[in-house]
């Protein structure tokens, strides 16, 4: 089998949603901060098999998106792992630029939802 | 405002889909593991809050569930992070038990799409 024909194998392993998305985690390979979730579809998930860049489907656009595409902040793919249900993908790269988000921050998960400020400040008042 | 109406506040600030869920990659706080992805909906994350243990909604099984619920494997909330477009969840947590997924291994994440099994052998065969 060529690495072509086992990479579109891989791809037909996997479980889709109604809209053939699957989400994709995508975790810096060397510090484990989780930098994104984004979903890819079968020829999204092709196109980084074969160019080794993460290409996703932008379900507000409809269309395909190299990461990077614009800001040149690329990410390099080194490993890609599947889950137990084979519906989620962990895409682990190398983060090129100073990060993965469009805001400019190194993550997109950046804000806090628990423990609250307030909680943060009771915790400090407490020492 | 108490913390109940803190926690409603935060659980109305976040976008839910059509489904009216939202999904949690759930991350090991110490090690970076990305050990599990699921699904919360407004009363799950709500239950989350309240318990400090991950409560998610099954979209197969149509019901509420506590991880380690049956098995033991429950996991404690430390943080929980939501990203740029306000869609998806990281929750770091301390996994309880020998690990998160129901197959007994320590990761959802255990096997491997990319590089496969060939490329790694060819790898070894090279040295």
């Amino acid at each position: 089998m060529t690495d072509r024909e086992h990479d579109l194998l891989s791809i037909d392993l996997l479980t889709y949603d109604s809209a053939g998305l699957i989400p994709a985690v995508i975790q810096q390979h060397d510090t484990g901060e989780v930098l994104m979730v984004a979903y890819m579809n079968r020829e999204s998930l092709a196109e980084t098999l074969e160019t080794g860049r993460t290409w996703f489907w932008s379900r507000s656009r409809n269309k395909f998106w190299m990461k990077g595409e614009e800001s040149g902040h690329t990410q390099d793919v080194l490993e890609i792992l599947y889950d137990c249900d084979a519906d989620t993908l962990l895409v682990k790269v190398n983060q090129n630029g100073p990060g993965a988000c469009h805001t400019g921050q190194r993550t997109c998960f950046y804000r806090r939802l628990y423990p609250d400020a307030a909680d943060l400040s009771r915790s400090v008042d407490d020492e």
